[in-house]
């Protein structure tokens, strides 16, 4: 197949859309993520990557804590306006209207109106260049029951996912193109 | 909002699809990744999250780069193969039907036919307790000409994307739901 190449550049998408809430009281603040992925198992963990000049990458830092809130189609309004503004200017609750939850098991609150909420304690940052990688450990999950399926574990097919593609475009989740480890079963013993 | 608490796991979901070549020559391998994300625009670098016990761990760290290639949605079932069996019990590449191609900057193979491919040398490997988080930086991309814009840069809307959404199924990307950034135009100075 024929290729172009193209300059050394950040280009691993789709990814997630998540707006990561930081802080305490007062303080509490807001920041649009696209850059987050699982990355551990036991302990369940997750890594976000921040700027050091985020207004947010203090609070985390300072906090040890940070929860990560997974938006539904209807909160991209909020979703962009998180990512675009920086809460030394704003205060995003405010503007956004979305409200502040007290969380289970971290000082900062979680989303009130967003589907799930995965509360973190940072356990490891790494610096890298303009990001730094904060390593999260899963403490607690919330779900709505909106999402939630009869054995209360979420139901994906009940949860409007907000992706982010590589046009830096929110999208839904389009059609099923199969479902995961189907091939162990198609492969006749391989 | 009532909400259920769900015992900590990982739950961040959509995550993209990778399918990561490493080892050289006739041990290459593949493997399949959902446990991905950019985490550093300068200088730019992207993580994978991999098991220890998997056959590419060795790979990978053996050789000190690897390279993530991006599917399209017609490979959908060799993305799925590759997630489903050990490469020390098949031979991905002849299974699939994919080409390895050789790379511009890493020793290991790129696949011919995924049309996005991103060449990284191993800067970081972070153990977190199931998996290890490798981190690389990007050294070069390859793009095929069929999803390039006439300015030569990837054109998303040339792209069929591959997700993987909290059911652990394999989607398109779904309808626009807006553009990034949009809230500092309508927020009037804000």
């Amino acid at each position: 197949m024929d290729k172009l190449a193209l300059a050394p550049a950040t280009c691993l998408y789709p990814a997630p859309v998540v707006v990561v809430s930081c802080g305490v009281g007062g303080r509490a603040n807001l920041i649009t993520l696209a850059w987050a992925a699982n990355v551990c198992a036991e302990p369940p963990q997750l890594a976000i990557a921040v700027r050091p000049t985020r207004h947010s990458h203090h609070l985390i830092a300072g906090e040890g804590a940070f929860v990560v809130n997974l938006p539904a189609a209807g909160h991209v309004g909020a979703v962009d306006f998180c990512g675009t503004f920086s809460g030394r200017d704003a205060d995003k609750w405010a503007e956004t209207g979305l409200t502040p939850v007290p969380s289970a098991k971290v000082p900062p609150p979680r989303i009130g109106e967003f589907p799930v909420n995965i509360e973190c304690a940072l356990r490891h940052t790494l610096p890298l260049g303009s990001h730094d990688l904060f390593v999260g450990e899963v403490l607690a999950i919330h779900v709505a029951r909106s999402v939630a399926g009869e054995d209360g574990r979420l139901d994906p097919d009940r949860l409007a996912s907000v992706v982010y593609g590589h046009g830096r475009s929110y999208h839904g989740l389009g059609g099923t193109l199969g479902k995961a480890y189907q091939a162990r079963r198609k492969g006749g013993g391989r």
